[in-house]
C-alpha cells in the first residue's frame, strides 16, 4: 500500500520502527511489533510496525531512517515474507557450507536492512559456533566489498592494519604511515573509531586534523600526499561491516571469520593490493598465544591470497599496552614525540618494525633490512616532515607541538602501595578505566602509565595518572582501580584476580 | 533516575521501546536505539530507548508493556550493563557445557525481559549448532518450570502430547482425552494454539467450548471432570517458552533441546507425572525417518526420567494428514463424528492407540491390550458421554451435532486433472494452503480431503475442498494449489516438486 511519509517527533537510533494508523495496519494484516516490507522505489527493507491513533494513509518514521531511505515522499508498505537469506542462515546453523551466491544474498540483505538484528545475530552466532572455511570467508569478503563503494587510485596501494585489542596501539600507525610514505610508497590508510578500546586510530589522528572526507576529497588528498590516515566511516566502504559489528558488540562475540572478512573487505574497498597485518599477541590481547597467532596469520594469508592480495603478517608483543599513553590526546602527544625521535623506545621499535616490512614488500629495502631503513628515516626527521605535510593536507595545524595538545584538565595519581617489581600492566582493566574516564569521546581522557612490566618501584611512587575533563567520571574511573587492579606488584599476585568483561 | 510513567498513543506489540525526553537521555548518557535497565520495585528488565521532544521526568510506554510491568506509576531507569547471562550464552556458542545455575540465569533473564531478542537469538542458535547434552536439557527444563507457575492437583496426573507437524492431528486428542478420562484417569490436558500449523488442539477445542481459564478455574474444573482440554497460554506455565518460540519462529529454527524442554516444562508445570509423547513420523513431518524418531524418543525418555517423569513414547505414521479434515471447525466436526463411532478409521485408530498406551501406564489395561480396551470404550459411547460432560463443564454446548458446526461459507473444489492412483498427499503444501485460506484465526477455514494416498481417482473427481469465510483469501489459497501441488497422482511425479518454506 502506498503511504505518504511523515516525520516522527522522536529519535529511534538504529531501531527501524515505523508508525502507521490502525486502519492501514488492519488492511495490510500487520500487527504491532510485527515485521513488514518497506519499498522505496525498488529497494526493499524490513521495518517493525507500531500502530498509532492517527488517520489517513501515512507512515511516520524517525529522521535517521528517513535519511537512510533517501528522504522519500512516498513509500510502499507490504506484508512481511521470509527472505531466502534466512533459509541460508538456518543452513549455516545446520553446519552446511554456504556457496558464493548464498553468502552474497545474506550480506546484500544485511546492507539493505531486509534482515533484522535477530536474524543477523543468528548469522554471527553460526559463524562463531559452526565456523567458515577459507572459501566461505573469501565469499563473505567479496560480498562485503561488492555491496559497498570501492575507491580507485592510479598508483599501487599499500596499507597496514592492526587487529587491535591492546591499549595505546593507535599511535603506532601515526608514526609508521608517514615513515612509509616518505619512502615514496602510497598508503591511504583508513582507520576506525574505537568501539571497545579507549582510542581508535581515527580518534587519535583527529587530535591533529579532521579525519572525515568524501570520496572526492580522498582522491584530491591522494594527489597531494603519499600517506594519510582518515576515518573509513563516511566513505561507504563495506557497509555491512558496521551493521554486523553492532550485533557482535551486543553479543560480545567476534567470530574470526567475520573479523578477517571485515578487515580485508575494508582494505579491498580502498583498492589495497599490498597489506601488512599486525597481530598483537599476549595476555589479555585479542590473541593470547603464539600458536593462535600463527593460525590467524595463516588464515589471513590464505584468504588474502585467494582474493588476489599480496599479504604479510607481523606478530607483535601485545601483553601490555604499547608505550605509556592511553586515550586519544595522550596517545597523540606520545606519537608526535616519537616522530620527533623522543618518547618511549617501544613505540618507535614497533612502528619502524611495521613500516620496515612494508618497505621490504615495496622493494624499498632488502629483505630483513626494512626495520633498519625505517629507523633511519625516522631518525633523519623525514617521518616528521611528511607527517606535517599530511596534517596540513588534511586541514590540521602542522606546527603543533606535543605540549600544545590538551589533555584532561582533571588528573589523579595512582601510587604504589608497596616496594617491589611490577609484575603486570594489564590491558583489559586499563581499557575499562580509560573508558570510564571518558575516552574516546572525551579526547583528553585516558591514562598515562609511569611504569611497565619489570620496573622496580618504591612505595608511594606514581604508577600511573588518570586524566579526564569530567570530575565525576574521573572519580568513577579512580574507584575502579582498587577493584580491577590494572598494575600488579610482586607480592600482590597472591590474591585472585577479579573477572571483568 | 526515577521517572513518572505515562502511556504512549501507540501499540508496539512485543517491542520494548520506551520514550524519554532528550534531557533525561543526556543525564543518563543514553542514546536513541540503545539499551537501558528499567526497574519496577526490584524487578529488572531491559528496554530500548527512543528520545522525544517532551519535557519533565517522564517515561512513555505502550499499554502492553505497562501491563506487563504491573501498571507502575513510577519506574527507575538506569544505564545498561551487560548481564552475566550474555556471558553464558557466549560460552555456549564457544561449545562449553553450561551448568544448572548458568542455564537458570539465562532463562530467568529471558522471562524478566533482561535479555533482548538479539541475545535470545544467539542462545537459540547455539542450541541448534552446538547442541545440549541430557543434563543441560534437564537444567533447561527445570529452569523453565522454576520461572513460572506450577498447578497442583490432589490426584495422579496423566497427559498426552504430540510434537505435531502433521495437519489434521489436533482432533486426535479430542477423541483420546475423554476416552482416557472415562477409565477414571485424570488428564487435565493443556494444549497450544497453532503457530505454524492450520489448527492447534486449543484452536479446535475452542469450536466446542471456551479454552481460556484461570488457575482457580482449572482447580474447579478438576473437581467436576476427569479430563479436559484447555489452552495453556493464560496460566503462566513456563513463560520462557512463549518468548523463546517467538524468536525461533523468526529464525525458522526449532532446536531439539529446546523442543524437548518446552514440552516437558509445560507438562511438569501442570504436575504431570505420567506422560505419553506422540512422534508423528514420515515425509514432511517434523521427524522424517524412523531412526530420527527413535533418537528423539530416547532423548525424551532420558530427560523425562531425569526429571522424575514416567514417560512413554509412541511413534506414529505422519507422512500424510491425519483423517480428512484440516482447520479448526472441520477438524472439530471430524472429531465429533469419530467420538460417535463414525468418520475415518485412521482417526479412531490413532486416538485409541494413544489412549490405550495411557490405559496401560495407569494399570487400566494389561500391557499390549490398551488399544483394544480403548476401542471398546469408544465403541460403547462412553467416550462421547464423557466428552459431553467435559464440554459442559468447560462452558460449551454438550448437545452440539456435527452438522451444527459452521464451516467456511465459501468453498472451492479441486478436481483430479487425470485418471490414476494418488501417490502423495503432502503435509507442507496443505498446511500453507489451509493457512492462506485463513486457518486458524478463521475457524471455518481449512481443507476437506476426499482422497488419501493409494486411492484410485478418475479425471474430474473431487480431490479436496478448500473452505474460507473470506472470498479473496479463498481465491489466494486456490491459486497456491497449482504451484504447491498438495496432491500428486501417478504420472504427475515426473516434474520436479517445488520448494516451499
Amino acid at each position: 500500500m502506498k503511504l505518504r511519509v511523515d516525520l516522527l517527533d522522536a529519535e529511534l537510533g538504529d531501531l527501524r520502527v515505523v508508525f502507521i494508523p490502525q486502519k492501514v495496519a488492519e488492511e495490510l494484516d500487520l500487527i504491532p511489533g510485527g515485521k513488514a516490507r518497506l519499498y522505496v522505489n525498488s529497494r526493499e527493507t524490513t521495518v517493525l510496525i507500531a500502530v498509532n491513533g492517527s488517520q489517513g494513509k501515512v507512515l511516520r518514521l524517525s529522521k535517521k531512517l528517513f535519511k537512510e531511505l533517501g528522504e522519500p515522499k512516498e513509500v510502499d508498505l507490504k506484508p512481511h515474507i521470509v527472505p531466502a537469506s534466512v533459509t541460508y542462515i538456518r543452513k549455516k546453523l545446520d553446519k552446511v557450507k554456504l556457496g558464493e551466491k548464498e553468502i552474497f544474498e545474506i550480506i546484500k540483505d544485511v546492507v539493505s536492512g531486509v534482515l533484522t538484528d535477530v536474524e543477523i545475530a543468528a548469522f554471527v552466532s553460526a559463524q562463531l559456533s559452526v565456523g567458515m572455511d577459507i572459501n566461505e570467508i573469501i565469499y563473505l569478503t567479496k560480498a562485503m566489498v561488492g555491496t559497498g563503494n570501492v575507491l580507485k587510485f592510479d598508483k599501487p596501494v599499500y596499507d597496514i592494519h592492526s587487529i587491535g585489542g591492546v591499549p595505546g596501539n593507535s599511535k603506532v600507525s601515526i608514526v609508521a604511515v608517514p615513515t612509509i610514505a616518505s619512502a615514496g610508497i602510497f598508503i591511504p590508510k583508513t582507520s576506525s573509531r574505537a568501539i571497545t578500546s579507549p582510542a581508535g586510530t581515527a580518534d587519535t589522528m583527529e587530535v591533529f586534523a579532521p579525519v572525515e572526507f568524501t570520496a572526492d576529497e580522498v582522491t584530491e588528498l591522494a594527489k597531494k600526499v603519499n600517506g594519510f590516515i582518515i576515518w573509513g566511516g563516511t566513505l561507504g566502504l563495506a557497509p555491512a561491516d558496521d551493521i554486523l559489528i553492532k550485533v557482535e558488540y551486543q553479543l560480545r562475540v567476534d567470530p574470526v571469520s567475520q573479523m578477517v572478512a571485515s578487515i580485508l573487505s575494508k582494505k579491498l574497498s580502498m583498492s589495497v593490493q599490498n597489506l601488512l597485518i599486525d597481530i598483537p599477541t599476549g595476555r589479555e590481547a585479542k590473541v593470547e598465544s603464539l600458536k593462535e597467532a600463527r593460525n590467524l596469520a595463516s588464515l589471513f594469508t590464505q584468504v588474502g591470497n585467494g582474493l588476489g592480495l599480496s599479504i604479510r603478517v607481523g606478530i607483535t608483543y601485545g601483553g601490555q599496552p604499547i608505550g605509556y599513553a592511553i586515550g586519544p590526546a595522550l596517545e597523540a602527544r606520545e606519537a608526535l614525540e616519537s616522530l620527533m625521535g623522543k618518547g618511549p623506545t617501544s613505540v618507535r621499535e614497533k612502528a619502524t618494525a611495521i613500516a620496515g616490512l612494508i618497505l621490504e614488500m615495496a622493494g624499498q629495502a632488502p629483505k630483513g633490512a626494512g626495520k633498519k631503513v625505517a629507523k633511519e628515516i625516522l631518525r633523519s626527521g623525514k617521518s616528521l616532515e611528511v607527517f606535517k605535510e599530511m596534517v596540513n593536507a588534511m586541514g590540521g595545524n602542522p606546527e603543533v607541538k606535543p605540549e600544545d595538545i590538551e589533555v584532561g584538565k582533571h588528573r589523579v595519581e595512582i601510587k604504589a602501595p608497596m616496594d617491589g617489581y611490577v609484575t603486570g600492566v594489564y590491558n583489559k582493566p586499563l581499557t575499562i578505566i580509560a573508558r570510564a574516564a571518558g575516552a574516546p569521546v572525551d579526547k583528553g581522557a585516558g591514562i598515562l602509565l609511569h611504569v611497565k612490566r619489570g620496573h622496580k618501584v618504591k612505595e608511594g611512587q606514581v604508577l600511573m595518572e588518570i586524566y579526564s575533563n569530567s570530575a565525576p567520571r574521573l572519580q568513577e574511573a579512580t574507584k575502579l582501580v582498587s577493584t580491577l587492579k590494572p598494575i600488579s606488584i610482586e607480592g600482590m599476585l597472591l590474591e585472585t584476580y577479579p573477572e571483568y568483561v
